[in-house]
């Protein structure tokens, strides 16, 4: 391609309104534009990569044995009232009326279809097992859309489908089609990790997440460094420590701490770890038999996280979880929240493991402007219940048994899921046997974010000067930059010849031909900002030697090439 | 693709709602599946050839230097509103809110979208011609969806947006995009014609309409004999004869024609040609300055069809066109609908120029059960306005002034139109020329049906066994039918060989690998059934002699080739 028959407006400045990197330079190298909140434009250059996804994504599901099909995006709202989440589903699923009045979605997911589909067309085992995908695009009408494609409202999704007869048969496509990620991820050249998830009310631990590291990822995921345990960090187990708890040595104590809320203020105004101290949040409780609602206190160690998802799963706890306000802290609990404390404290209490364990605590003495040193369970103080309600942290166990963990950050591009009979039960979706009994199929979902890989493989390769593209997604793969191509014959007949020879071997090149109104530092900031991996700069100088320019888009410095091997040169370099 | 291993599920019976036979056949041979009214699953062996439609429109577009992007099918209502389309679309557009209660609509068509992409992006003449085009799947709420994807609501569609300085600019893209498009529908092997269409409001002679030709088609399509012109019949002129109108021979007489209602019941009760008849049709008028309405009589030869488009454009007539129901004729020219005519009749009179130029001819008499006979203008009636109101026929002069014309049927795939300043003017989107000075960029749009022309393809060529694919859009190009594969291990090792080397050399071949319970009648049967161009049977028979039996999907008898030359047999049959 060439720049002038192209369309590659890139902008100077840093648009305000992005805040993560992708997104900026989404924007900055032309590769999307915004329309309305959560809706993007992919102009010509990001179409190039969003393509390329798409293909490899393509191969491998296909090579994998699923058979892609395309569905409608709007879906009509009766076989969402068969699975029941025509109402379940929140505000994301973008619900409309046609013309007659009738209901229809604007699809943010399909399995309601496909379960559709599939109890009209399957109706024997020896049509099992069988696979569907489709890449496609699809709404979800989030609250708050941000971060450019990262968190759309329309973006590309590839979403698949498996029908099974027996579990054996649905655990199998399920192994194939976690190999088929990891062979996508490995192609499209990205640092990647499967990772545990939880599969919430369908049971069992059968789903994975597939997430791009990258240290502004949404997601914190837990790694062993001893085996190849990794886990939501949301979902990561926090093993107790199984020893006993240390006896207590200290007096409890009550000290005045005027205006010391904070477990920071805390720690400085006493000189302690961290670790040394609780904090208690309030939260609503689960009404009882009667429907009255109390309080829950939940106790975490200082330097520890609460982890929402554990605590919502408490049975003392409401759902969702809701903290409660300031006012009806000081209503029932007489104090400030920062003064909240187990010893004395009238609602239920849920501990956690760790701060369970911890002997000649600090904590807040419930009442405003006071804390407790030297605090002891058992002998100051009870709980309710004691459960897992942190986050994991560098240096836990792993729950795996080997080794530690350790927490990097992610950003969640693909989840694999069995799902079971949630739907086909629900939609009677039935196959006879081979004994001629009817059964309910089990399935499997298997999604990939597609529009969202492109802006997370820019979140995990960039630099102050723009994108670093794997090969396998670059808009082009080899950008050529001609020095004085107007004034000099011999530049201009190589960079032609060139650019013929490699377009011709398969790679995709961008040759800018601009004129030379535009200075050759324009030209390469432009091909570093739009992250091409491959630059060579073809001038007279080298020529003289027979010779070319290449700069690898993360090397420091450039070599030369002769010209006559520059094919074989990114034959070598480059997998087509 | 071996069968086993893919999805084709083929129906007996011609389902009942399907009433064309794109969408009977599309059904039966497991192409599609209707999920709610108008919304379609394309299923695998579909895809497949909608994915061949869209390579092919892709790679002319590209070649055509269209730069592909791709716009968010939901649309915020603003921009509409700056077109003034918000109020001015029907209920076609599908207009949803989203959860904040903001107006959006699922995009029937871009203009607006890519006018603003333009007015943002473009700045410069420099930056003119640009030519930007998408493959996106559209929404339009139709009334009554109907005959499968020919008339779905969600559907594929190429469209392609150009921006321009001036008019030159604007016909020389319009001219390659003409070119392209003929190079679209050559290479996807369809009987077509480029047709002059009416530009409407927009002005200009500046439209074309691309129909494939089918006896089936929606719209009929008017042909010179003797050159190239062919529109739209709703828009081929029908020229007046400029002879004199015949003198009148007959005197004006009244006759009892009890029950004899229709231009076929006068035709036999008097023994003439409908071409001697006047056909008088009722409908409402404009209202005056005053307000006031009157009805409006158009009267059209016996042998002629009322062209709706053209009486609608008349200024007396209201817009849009509708007829004065029974009990209006009733109360205003006090008798039935079917005795109308021109004599003596009250309300102003358009006639068509063939029948102003007719003399001694039939009509109503206004009097429920008698006809006038003889009857002549001037002499014994007078019309308001003379016009041409009526569908062109064959044998009609070409408006081109060379031969006549010849009608036939075609279903419309493709509109290249010169928007001009319409959608550019309303969202001001402005470049600086030459001098500096801000001036309106011109545009012209061209779409293409993507998902249309599998049904059009099918409509225009298939049999009593079903589909016949051109080669470039067949889901696969050649069928392998082995003839007891179970049994023979030459015929298995044969076919697997073939198999290989076919698809090695490029071909898309479905190998019908069922065992013996699928009957070879069967297998042939649904080879035709998906009108699976090229067909191999491969037997002990043949290979006992080293063939294997060709056929083609329409020719009558097959023939032999040798098992050796069977690669080199494909490759000079089948471009790929």
């Amino acid at each position: 391609m060439r720049t002038t028959e192209f369309f590659i407006p890139t902008l100077k400045e840093t648009p305000t309104d992005a805040v993560v990197i992708s997104h900026q330079l989404m924007l900055r190298s032309g590769m999307i534009r915004k329309l309305a909140s959560g809706l993007y434009t992919w102009l010509p250059l990001g179409l190039r990569t969003l393509r390329k996804i798409e293909r490899i994504v393509r191969e491998e599901m296909d090579k994998a044995g699923a058979i892609e099909l395309l569905m409608p995006a709007v879906q009509p709202a009766e076989l969402w009232q068969e699975s029941g989440r025509w109402e379940q589903y929140g505000p994301e699923l973008l619900r409309i009326k046609d013309r007659h009045q009738r209901d229809f979605c604007v699809g943010p997911t399909h399995e309601e279809v496909i379960t559709d589909i599939a109890r009209h067309e399957l109706s024997s085992y020896k049509q099992l097992p069988i696979n569907f995908y489709q890449i496609q695009t699809k709404f979800r009408d989030e609250i708050r859309p941000r971060f450019g494609v990262m968190r759309a409202r329309e973006f590309v999704m590839k979403d698949a489908y498996s029908f099974h007869l027996n579990e054996d048969s649905m655990q199998q496509t399920y192994e194939r089609m976690h190999t088929a990620y990891c062979n996508i991820f490995d192609r499209l050249g990205l640092n990647y990790r499967a990772v545990v998830a939880d599969s919430g009310s369908i049971g069992g631990s059968t789903s994975h997440e597939f997430h791009v590291l990258a240290e502004s990822g949404e997601d914190a995921i837990a790694f062993s460094n001893s085996s190849q345990y990794a886990a939501n960090v949301e979902k990561a187990v926090a093993l107790p420590d199984t020893t006993a708890r240390p006896a207590a040595t200290a007096e409890l104590s009550k000290v005045e701490t005027p205006n010391q809320h904070t477990i920071t203020d805390i720690v400085s105004f006493f000189s302690v770890e961290p670790k040394q101290t609780l904090k208690t949040l309030v939260v609503h409780g689960n009404p009882d038999e009667q429907g009255n609602t109390t309080l829950v206190a939940l106790v975490i160690r200082g330097d520890h996280q609460l982890n929402e998802v554990k605590a919502e799963n408490i049975h003392s706890v409401a759902q969702p979880l809701t903290f409660a306000s300031d006012a009806e802290i000081q209503a029932q609990l007489n104090c400030q929240p920062g003064s909240i404390g187990p010893v004395g404290l009238s609602i239920p209490i849920v501990v956690d493991h760790s701060a369970a364990h911890l002997a000649d605590f600090i904590c807040g003495a419930n009442e405003d402007g006071y804390h407790y040193t030297g605090a002891n369970w058992d002998r100051d103080c009870q709980y309710t219940t004691v459960a897992d309600i942190r986050n994991v942290v560098n240096g836990d166990p792993s729950p795996c048994g080997q080794g530690e963990l350790v927490i990097k950050r992610g950003i969640e591009v693909g989840h694999i899921f069995q799902l079971g009979a949630k739907y086909s039960k629900e939609l009677n979706a039935t196959v006879l046997d081979e004994q001629g009994k009817s059964v309910t199929m089990l399935m499997g979902c298997y999604g990939i974010g597609v529009s969202r890989i492109a802006a997370a493989a820019i979140e995990q390769k960039n630099d102050d000067h723009g994108i670093i593209w794997p090969d396998a997604i670059a808009p082009f793969q080899i950008g050529i930059v001609p020095l004085k191509m107007d004034k000099s014959e011999q530049v201009k007949t190589t960079t032609e010849q060139v650019y013929q020879q490699l377009t011709a071997a398969g790679f995709d090149v961008l040759l800018d031909d601009r004129d030379r109104k535009t200075s050759p530092g324009v030209k390469f900031a432009e091909m570093e900002l739009i992250g091409v991996p491959h630059r060579i700069v073809i001038g007279d100088r080298g020529l003289a030697e027979g010779t070319i320019e290449y700069k690898h888009r993360s090397a420091e410095d450039s070599t030369t090439v002769p010209v006559s091997e520059i094919v074989d040169f990114f034959k070598d370099k480059i997998t087509l």
